[in-house]
């Protein structure tokens, strides 16, 4: 059965491979009215694609957008919004040797036991290029949540053991312009860097840990009992490949609190009821409850390593090793970055349309 | 918009809150064939039921389950399995108190904001009580993947500082019937007993982990790219109210490590292809691959504590403080696996069936 | 796989069959903050249930509903609606000689062959009484739609040969009440009493049509290209047991006519754009247009006759024949008005909040 | 909200507009291992196209598919197959008078409404063009019903007032391939031939009825409550533009009939249990019954028409007249039976998986 729509009101189906002739959504559900832009989805597409710097992939995909449907006159029309990307500069050699014999740590052999056949041509579906779905989603769904101030950002908080000082949450965006890595604490970046060149010139690739901001949500958004907010956001989080966990507010700190540690206080402030501390992450009972909702995801590190590792020939059914040259970003956080601010809007536009923030039919 | 079901072919409906007249579950798509007892469904709810031990709240509740349809002469045929729970032993009176005064840590604020009108009696739909629908759905979910063998189990492996030893996983199901902390480790098991009645002793409540575990899981369970099985556990488990966190496998450790610190190597074994080690928590991809599926939540302290807090009083809007009596868990966690595993369970069902493993029509 | 849930946004769930223990419905989607009573769900039952004229059976259910959640002090309050209604006066023991003899024009042969197992005992879930689950969640889609002034009516307008007049179409509603078989034509109606006794006292049964109007829609619900609102009017009608075809407006007329006979024109009018004409019958493009939406429906004369029909024994692979006694509506149409009326309801608010006419979360 | 789904497991997404830059459709859910070519789809879509004869429209589409994911190496790999068609031949210019001026009979005063914007251009997301999603989905679906034998024939039985001869259902699909009309009669094909060519002189078009047959399905598809078969059939067939009536074996005919008349006996045949008549249409209680599936939809003529029709223009509010000419077919009917078949084919294999017929995971 199909597991490729996200969002029940606002909602996305992607579709496409690595190595296929073309990657896209089909975003259906968002209002009338919304102005939208080819150049709104292509700039987003622009921030998901490896840069030029050292610690990325080099493959050279250009990704330019094209919008198939949905904007006419420049706001949305009601009608499903569909946009692609051609594949190009695809070298589908690289996986020959890998046809038959599981990379550890990818999804190739669960592909195959699941389908009895596989597109092993650059992890085929499971690839990280199949993001490029999310991100055209995320793209509609930012400018949706922009009508009502709502903004996510996301940075790279740890890479193995260097953590980021923590930063005045507004301030975040624009400090990951400030390096590669995408972390607002400019020297635990730096360290990181180093890290991650380390890692790479040893044939190796390390793990860390993304934080999504969501600034300024209203009150009000979830559907308990299934359908929480956090519930929904940890499940299009850890739907991203290679995310290992996710946490809301205090996350697994909590098991080390006390109810008095944990639980946040009410005041009154200027902007309404807000609480002294956010150890909640802003969602209690599975509904936002206005303060800045904080989800961390652990990223594992990249699968595809340039060392000997043990695997097995599924035609011979004997075990091999094998050993994975070609662009491989030796970190993905940076990337991840990208597709987990997207991933987060497209959840929240479902839910701002649910909570009845925003008209489901037109703006 | 409503969010109360889960599931997509095998699928469950709840309703209910604390101090309304009844609380159930419809499953829906549930193969006809399926031998199935009213017991069967009872002997769960018997132990998500507070139980007499001294470090668990002491509500009554019977919580006798009536089915109202979907068996016939011993057998699922087919059509929704309706179950009911009716409330019994209530005592509004003690949240008269909080009935404007939002409760820290709880939902009270969220659902006010949302919904205009809030049954605040017992926590109402927000209620550690709702579960009892997880609990019915995940009883029917049991039975059917018993048919594959597959069984699962969970344990509290963390209360505060605390840590138990890792255990066998077969041993864990056996282990923790010997106390009421349902720790595999015995020895952690009597200090988290200790640390439980000290918290309760001071009014206040502790936070921990639980680990669920998934027994001989088939490879290919998943649906990726949005419903991959990580992503519909995460989703399940944190919708369960007090989870904070969710990780597979290595999870927030994988942050540390390198790649090849973190990929599993493949290997035939007399079961078919096998991993060395299972950092990956026997998902890969978003799809099981043959290996046990382990999945951690960080499981906050009961918000309701007998410490004085601020809050608001939302008539007059000015701040104020309460102090919460009454009958409650110091400790969620022990109760918290019944209802994970529950939940797991359903998540399951509907992953065998929508896997191809079980026909969705009959056995 | 379960098909038990109508509407995406407001849905309801069914469960319960002819003979089991109870049956209701759980409307999941409601709005928090509308006025919600017993009485508005019992009223509606009331309308269901068989009367004490000579022309309906005389099973005697009293059909005491029963609510079990999601109404707080009055008034919905955003949770799952539960709502039961349990059986009584169940005599099972007249089904005994059908168990492997399935009945011409029932579903008894179909259902055996899909789920291996039937719950033979009154027709099952394929009974009438099923559509409990529907008149519930009807009766509260109609309070909801009356906070647009939007009303469903329904009238049976032939049975057999003997077709009614043409009434004004807010005369119907009180001119139903007149008479047993819900006519809006008293000479019609005198005939088709007449008709239909006769029938009964062959031992036969008759069909008819039933029209289904809905009162001051307002243009802009539905949602193309595949919920159109015809589309999903004529999913839920047909799916009521004996319907055998739907038609909106002009329906297979239709098919007779040239474009300049079928096209409604528009003018201005005090309210707005309207058109002349209502071929269309409120609906064009799958959108309606703000004129009244007529629809009509094929209903089949009841399968259950006493006269000798063939029929294969199931456990002997041999023909047979059987004769059905027992407690039977010689016309079916007179009820399944309340049927139709609370399904298209059902619908209609569906398509309301969809739509952006109301908001999802609360009023 | 959006409308543009159809099908629960094996599913089907549309999108694109008339005159906009590509329509397609992705089909998410179909097993994998299906042997599946550009071509299998191709020639469905050519089948759709407009072809060269008198009786319809002269707009030169060549419609060549392109497809951008989900078949590996000839077959299916369980990833969502997305399909487009690029828009060429378009000539907009002809739609600017109407831009405020709604058109008799078609959507666009309801699209205005719903949206308060709307693509004028063609009939936009309206169009007819549009059904080139569900084109796709067919062909799709077809390759799938195939390793069940189960085969979809759809014909035209009537044009306003001429009716065809009833004809073997085993040799409608050769039968119509003889005649423009796509009528299995060839004296009646000939005498609607000449009538169309009579409206279209006369700047009128005319309707007619389409009826689409199942052969060899299997009994067991359907899944009542709500989602029963003829419920899903008449959903998807009602969702084609300009269908105002289905009806299922009798169909509207059983309004007349006593049951004994309507009712099917059943006997034993070589194929197991069937029924001497087929007044059900092979569907009874939802659910088919092994007998040839019969469906009937009224199609109402083309509103298009050369007349002058009085309508509204909207920015001024004043009522005025229109006449459109243009190429237009003066009878959709011919090219309405290619998309009622493969509008049915989709919710056939959609029930195929859900009923257990084929694994919806691999073959």
């Amino acid at each position: 059965m199909s597991g490729n729509k996200i969002g029940k009101m606002f909602n996305v189906t992607t579709f496409g491979s690595s190595h296929g002739v073309a990657l896209g959504a089909v975003v259906d559900g968002c209002p009338a009215g919304l102005e939208l832009s080819i150049e709104d989805i292509q700039s987003e597409l622009d921030k998901r694609r490896p840069g030029t710097s050292k610690i990325t992939t080099s493959r050279g995909e250009t990704d330019q957008v094209q919008v198939l449907s949905g904007i006419f006159q420049g706001k949305t029309d009601g009608t499903p919004i569909a946009a692609i990307v051609y594949n190009k500069d695809m070298d589908s050699s690289a996986y020959e040797p890998f046809k038959n014999k599981p990379r550890p740590g990818h999804g190739d052999f669960c592909w195959i036991s699941k389908y009895g056949l596989y597109d092993y041509r650059g992890g085929g579906r499971g690839s990280g290029r199949t993001t490029i779905g999310q991100v055209i989603g995320g793209a509609v769904a930012k400018k949706l949540l922009a009508l009502l101030d709502i903004k996510v950002v996301a940075h790279v908080t740890q890479i193995g053991d260097i953590k980021a000082q923590k930063v005045n949450i507004n301030q975040i965006e624009s400090e990951i312009e400030n390096n590669p890595v995408r972390c607002a604490d400019p020297k635990a970046a730096r360290e990181m860097e180093e890290l991650i060149l380390k890692v790479k010139s040893e044939g190796d690739s390390i793990g860390g840990i993304v934080e999504v901001v969501i600034l300024n949500p209203p009150a009000g958004l979830g559907e308990p009992v299934f359908d929480k907010l956090d519930a929904d956001l940890a499940k299009v989080l850890m739907s991203i490949g290679s995310v290992k966990g996710v946490e809301i507010g205090a996350g697994f700190e909590a098991a080390h609190l006390t109810g008095y540690g944990m639980n946040d206080e009410f005041y009154v402030s200027e902007n309404g009821i807000k609480t002294t501390t956010n150890q909640a992450g802003g969602i209690l009972g599975g509904i936002s409850n206005g303060m800045p909702i904080m989800a961390r995801i652990a990223v594992k590190p990249t699968p595809s390593i340039s060392k000997f590792q043990k695997t097995v020939d599924l035609e011979k059914m004997e075990e091999t090793e094998i050993k994975i040259d070609g662009r491989h970003d030796p970190c993905i956080c940076p990337r991840v970055t990208s597709v987990a601010k997207a991933s987060v809007a497209i959840i929240l536009a479902d839910h701002v349309i649910r909570g009845g923030f925003i008209n489901p039919c037109k703006l």
